[in-house]
């Protein structure tokens, strides 16, 4: 089987193949322009006379989990990855399949980090065949040196949870690790010593794979509760020693940012908000976990304050700053998808307010409505931006594969979408005439934040109205590319093979974009 | 369309018909006998594109809403009973389709309440064709004379789900009252001027139907916290003044019993569990909201109390009694279904330990697992059982269809199922060689408790060998019989015809009884 076959040009003027890994895709037609006919896929029909009367679901281990499962050659695999760089679980499951030789399997993390590295080694041998998921770091390296067999196929949190819903991709055995479970698999995530906060990513699996494992550390007595995942949906429940290192669910970038850059992008983005009307008593939003995003929520949190408003929601990955916001009555509630440190895993165990989501609610394009375009303002991150404000958010500008695409996409979907950016990155300007891969259509992301201008959306002609008096520096996108130009010239290309090595999905299921082996 | 076909005997001897209303179905086979093979049913892929962006579903009316959902002749329109006898939604869908000329609907409510007799007259004139759920009171009665159109088929709570799930029943529209709900149909139960607890009764209702409507009296700005009934499953939202009479959700039996008889029943059952040592430090009880059972509640939290013993959880539906349990500390958790009165509709507000439940995770057969089969003991009711210990719950010693199932069928699989029933009622003997309906069969059911003496199924050797020196009044289920039949005499068996008008399904879907056309 080869990686791609039958490349076209999409509606975004990309080329990208229309086989992946010997499955049919669509090709991106525009944004809400591909509307889906068929049905979701079918879980098998289970039945209690094959599951233990007494609810006890708990076998002997991982390995026994997994051969019971009927683990085998060209098997897709699934994990979660909310312990993010503590997980403990996922490279067991490839160390497994290794030692009992099993071959060309797919790996299908919510996400990739750090810490999963080891499993090169399995791409390498054949244990893995291939990744459809974030290939971060050294597992994005590998891949965007085409050493990976098969295609690497990205997508959104939300994209997940639609091309397992839809049935593009079927898993056969989910792999949940669970700082809590009972012996019929009920678990959650905020307690036990990995309490890891959420297990929402963990949604789509437990729904329509054929087998669930559930994994923990911490076996309570039925019932667990709260559940997040259900136990009637697990197969069976292992007991180890430790599934996670919860000090290592906080993301490396989860402080404020110290830098005078960030905070000036951080300043005008809530500034903007201000001035736009966007932000108001009642409002809602969404920051990431980076530096400048935390600034943002700080600022969003001292206007609130001195106006004596409140925000009616602020979507999560929660952290410390998120929580004591809500603890200060500055937010009615936290929409949390996953969190970014331990105060967020305390709060969402405590604060009825503190709520948990999932892909399936929160980003999943095929529900009917979900709740991204909901949210007020979402502030974003992207390594490139290009003149039609369209962003990439995957690689790098030297063309390497090094980031997972997350819950991004999606929150593009906001009434307001702003990437507050540096217009330079190691000397390398960060807006370009054209992005080196396509992730965000441009009509989607309204207005750019750099420490030299802001660029608002043409397309939003009501910011640019509700702007036109600013004392912030306004600009269009085109003088702040001249203007990051003018200070580092115009940067070069990376080269690439004309080999694809992965393609970006759109949040519908489409193919937006390749991307190509880097030649060093 | 005849209402149904094919007759053949089943496993427990029974004539059923394997066509009903045109439909195939698999005649029962025993307990656990019957495997399903196929996938669940797999609703239509929905997009956001087709929603609206603002998440703002609310439509004009209950009519906009039916219209746009496209109600049309021959459809399937489901309802839930949580409000019970207080509902105000259900009636008013048939008057809209009456109104529109529609016609052959088929009613699938979770259960009927005598607030809908006025549906009678729609199953005269031809707007609905038949229901398939619980036929109660006016509508069995009505169903009973062989007048409805098509085939009164009953299933239990958990019947339900597995019916939905399994493709069984399709819903085309489900009508969903929630007593909140924001404008992006997130809705719960405990909220609102017209709050009833729970909605899990919907669930299935809105996972599988074409379109879900969510009617409303408390429309709250998005988000609804908590949400029972998801927002991304739902079509349209409609606000209308008043939903339901939060006070008629009352069970009219939620009362302890004072009759001396039906406290003997208590008393012995308590005594019993106690003796048999199923009642421990963390044990588990689910008892029904009948006087009787409501006593048995009591006397556990006694003998809980007593000897400083807790139990791990009880199985609501949740009364006053079960929630002062919770409150005094006797039980750790209250797993609810459905509240049956406004002190459990105040608990499970409030009262992190008291937590929603649902057919799906309680009841459904056709899952890994359900919680029924985790409960110690559950104390059942029974208009009869015979000397096999089966027992009938939906028909009356004179042939009348006059009760739903509930979730019945479903408890009968706890670790102990126990029926405390009288040993005759108006005269006539409860106690039978055959009884009229199978609903449960005999290998389920554990202890009988009369008020002349207590049976234990010769099956349950080890209950048995526990009570042989027990002071209570152990005989067999015979002399029992006997005894009766010693004071009433041998019931009159009552008149049927041959005409079917109702099957009974048992868990898994497969037909276990037939119910026919009373001769008066």
């Amino acid at each position: 089987m080869s990686k791609y076959d039958k490349l076209v040009t999409n509606a975004a003027g990309r080329v990208v193949p229309t086989i992946l890994n010997g499955k049919p895709a669509v090709p991106y037609m525009g944004v809400g322009k591909f509307k889906p006919t068929g049905r979701k896929a079918a879980p098998l029909i289970a039945t209690c006379a094959d599951y233990p009367a007494d609810g006890n679901k708990v076998v002997e281990s991982l390995k026994d989990a997994l051969i019971r499962s009927g683990l085998k050659d060209g098997m897709t695999i699934s994990t979660h990855h909310h312990f993010r760089n503590g997980d403990l679980v996922s490279n067991q499951i490839f160390d497994i399949a290794k030692e009992m030789g099993v071959k060309d399997l797919m790996w299908f993390p919510s996400a990739s980090f750090p810490c999963q590295e080891p499993l090169t080694k399995y791409l390498e041998d054949g244990t893995i065949h291939h990744i459809e998921g974030s290939m971060n770091g050294a597992l994005g390296r590998f891949t965007s040196h085409g050493k990976m067999k098969g295609l690497g196929v990205l997508r959104s949190h939300g994209g997940r949870y639609q091309a397992v819903q839809d049935g593009e991709v079927h898993i056969d055995i989910a792999v949940i690790a669970a700082p809590s479970s009972d012996p019929f698999g009920n678990s959650n995530g905020v307690n036990g010593p990995a309490a890891c906060g959420l297990l929402g990513f963990a949604l789509a699996d437990s729904q329509y794979a054929d087998k669930v494992i559930v994994v923990t550390d911490n076996l309570v007595p039925f019932p667990c509760i709260p559940w997040q995942i259900n136990g009637n949906l697990v197969d069976y429940v292992v007991v180890m020693d430790k599934v996670g290192i919860p000090e290592k669910i906080v993301s490396g970038t989860t402080e404020v940012t110290k830098s005078p850059d960030r905070l000036l992008l951080a300043d005008w983005t809530a500034q903007f908000c201000d001035e736009a009307g966007i932000l108001h008593d009642g409002f809602s939003f969404q920051a990431g976990a980076g530096g400048t995003s935390l600034s943002i929520g700080i600022y969003f949190a001292e206007l609130l304050r001195e106006r004596g408003w409140k925000a009616r929601f602020a979507r999560g990955g929660s952290n410390k700053y998120l929580v004591k916001m809500l603890e200060d009555g500055l937010t009615e509630y936290i929409l949390d998808g996953q969190t970014f440190d331990l105060e967020g895993v305390r709060s969402i165990r405590e604060n009825p307010h503190h709520v948990n989501t999932s892909p399936f609610t929160s980003y999943n394009y095929h529900g009917k409505g979900n709740f991204a375009s909901l949210v007020d303002v979402t502030i974003l991150g992207a390594t490139e931006v290009d003149v039609h404000f369209n962003a990439n958010v995957v690689t790098h500008s030297d063309g390497y594969l090094l980031h997972g695409i997350g819950g991004w996409q999606n929150c593009l979907f906001a009434k307001c979408t702003i990437l507050p950016i540096p217009l330079f990155r190691d000397r390398i300007p960060v807006i370009l005439d054209e992005v080196t891969t396509l992730c965000g259509p441009g009509e989607l992301i309204d207005v750019i934040v750099t420490e030299r201008g802001i660029a608002i959306n043409p397309l939003r002609t009501d910011l640019i109205e509700k702007m036109k008096n600013s004392a912030l520096p306004i600009k269009t996108i085109q003088e702040l590319k001249t203007e990051a130009e003018k200070i580092c010239g115009v940067p070069e290309k990376p080269k690439f093979s004309d080999e694809i090595v992965a393609v970006v999905k759109w949040v519908d299921g489409t193919v937006i974009d390749s991307i190509r082996r880097v030649i060093d």
